[in-house]
This record gives C-alpha cells, sequence and structure tokens, in this order.
C-alpha cells in the first residue's frame, strides 16, 4: 500500500535493525485518514470472505480494526490484554509473549461476543515473531468461529511469524512488508510478495 | 445524543447502582456506525473550537476519538497507561487512580506529539469521578498546548468529576448523562442538563 510505505518513509524511525518505530501515525499518534485508508484497503482484500466480526488487540489494532469494520459494516472486538473487573470470567483466553515488552500477557475476548456461525477477519498493526497473531487465532477458534484470515498493517518479513502462519494455511494479508531495518533504513518487499 | 441513549436502553447491562456495562458497542465490542455518529457529534460541537489534536486515553477511548479525528481531520493522540520500551523517556505524565480497577496508572504521552501552539480536544468514554479525564487535562497542560473541552460518551452524572471539572472552567460535552443506575434500570438527565 503506497501511501502506507511513504508514510513509514517519512515518519518512521528506525531503533535498531529490527525495532521500527511508527509513534506519529499508528502506535501513539493516529493519523485517522491513513487509518480510514487502511481500512478501505483491508476491507477490499477481504470483502469476499463473508467477514461477520474482527478482532484485534488492544491498544494499536484498534484504530486499523475499528475503520476496516464501519467499511465492512461489522462488530469489531478488542481482545484485553488483562482481566477487568467489569468482565466476568466467562472469557475466551491465550497466552502472548511479547518481544518487545519482554513480559506474557493473558489477552481475553468475553464468550459473549464470538459465536459458532461467526467468520472472523483478524487485523493488528504489526506482525514480526506472530505471537500476538497466533494467540488472537486460538483465541477466536476457542469459540468454535472461523477466521477467514489476517489483516496486518506492517510486517517485519525478516522475522519468521508471517512465514510459519501462511505456512499452516491462515490468509495473512500484509499491507507494507519491511524486508530490512538494516544501516537506519527501511527495506520493503517486492508488492507481488505481498501477495 | 438518541441513538446512543437508545443502544446503552438495549444493550447496557446494569451491574450495581454504580457500574453499568456497555461492552457490546464501546469497551469491548465496539459499533463502528455509532462510533461514527458518536464522532459526527463531538465534531459538531466543537468545531468552531480551532482543534488541531484530540488526546484521549487507551484503550476505550481510542474508537471515538478516531472517529472524531477522522471528522476534524486531526491527529489522535492516545496516552499509555505505562511505559513501552518503543517510547523513551521524554514523556508528559499523571497518575490516574481508577476506581473500577482498584489501583493507580501512570498516563503517559510523548512530548514530541503536543506543543504550545496546539489546541486539544479531549475525549474519553466515560466520566464518573473525574480522575482520568483530569490526568488527561493536566498531562496536554504541561506541554503547553490549551485545552478547549472534553467530549465523554457516557458520563455517570451522578458522580461528582463532571461538576467539579466544569466548576473548574472546562468545557465538557457529554452524550448520554446518567442520572441513575438504581432498581436495575438506566435513567438519563434531561437532555437540556446535557448542555
Amino acid at each position: 500500500m503506497k501511501m502506507l510505505k511513504e508514510k513509514i518513509q517519512k515518519e518512521g524511525i528506525v531503533l535498531s535493525d529490527t525495532v521500527l518505530k511508527v509513534d506519529t501515525f499508528l502506535n501513539h499518534q493516529i493519523d485517522p485518514q491513513l487509518m480510514q485508508e487502511i481500512g478501505k484497503e483491508f476491507a477490499a482484500r477481504f470483502k469476499d470472505a463473508g467477514i461477520t466480526k474482527i478482532v484485534t488487540i488492544e491498544s494499536s489494532g484498534i484504530a486499523p480494526a475499528l475503520m476496516t469494520g464501519l467499511i465492512l459494516d461489522v462488530p469489531v472486538i478488542f481482545a484485553r490484554k488483562r482481566k477487568s473487573l467489569t468482565l466476568s470470567d466467562n472469557l475466551l483466553t491465550a497466552t502472548v509473549y511479547s518481544f518487545t515488552k519482554q513480559e506474557s500477557n493473558d489477552i481475553s475476548v468475553s464468550k459473549d461476543m464470538l459465536h459458532e456461525e461467526d467468520v472472523v477477519l483478524l487485523i493488528d498493526d504489526f506482525l514480526a515473531n506472530g505471537q500476538a497473531l497466533k494467540g488472537l487465532n486460538d483465541l477466536v477458534k476457542q469459540s468454535g468461529a472461523q477466521v477467514a484470515g489476517a489483516g496486518i498493517v506492517i510486517e517485519k518479513g525478516f522475522q519468521t511469524g508471517g512465514k510459519e502462519i501462511r505456512a499452516n494455511g491462515l490468509r495473512v494479508e500484509s499491507l507494507a512488508i519491511v524486508e530490512s531495518l538494516v544501516n537506519g533504513g527501511v527495506v520493503f518487499a517486492e508488492e507481488s510478495v505481498n501477495k
């Protein structure tokens, strides 16, 4: 997605060979117009998949998920990273290890929100080692719902999550695949690799 | 806001005389069409305020804030509830006590995101005792930016936060003011009180 890649080149900060900071438009400050375009793109790619619900993880997944949900006209559910007192114990859960934060979190979704007849699109901001996406996928499958695929804003193609998850048969659509962050620059994979 | 109040009456669950659960459209599952209408309403109420940035708190504030930002065409910043490794120490911070979760959190926004010339609209999902909104207000003022007001989706009018904050001179616009949750029912304040 050209608009996204240009934004990453212009505003992304390469903190190391593996860490790309996009706090000005995705992870802390959000660019609503860009999110709308991202929503349109995900909606277009999954328009024939019969999606009935979108599931993401708080917090950075919410904006792209919401815009996709608006266009596909389906509810958006965000998995919580820990239990809240206003959620009951009626939960689907999975454990996700974050390499960035070096900690494990339980993610959870209320059982009331997902049903066997649902067809779910998973949305997240980043895909790197794939822990979060695997957790989301596990959690949704516990409900008996079908997972139609995943929409990822930025995939780190030099990490193994995307390859592993695709090899397991899940359709993964990433709007920008970063091939390398070496020497402080962002190199994207060729567009054909995006498919 | 009629559409919101009808949704609360239809789907809100009164857990106690003080706790209203709206997990089916705001705090866990999100209704994108309703969020769009909420965004339109906030944008209309603050259209002449010269807003340059919207500031909210993760996670439930993000959806209404994003939709408002889309219509006002300004960036949305979400305060984080704790430090992330990809954020530097270059932070504006405030401490917020949550009566619901019975814990204190530091909320923070990067100093890079807010500047003296900014005119900020604060958005949050709930206003009860006002701790979160006061924290957000303090945090933004540390940057030297001006706070034009606050947009709240649901205010608990029987708690004191809204009164206190308005008495301190901040403009607060709440789309639904709940006057009482006694006996398992939701009673709204009269629309004229909303102003």
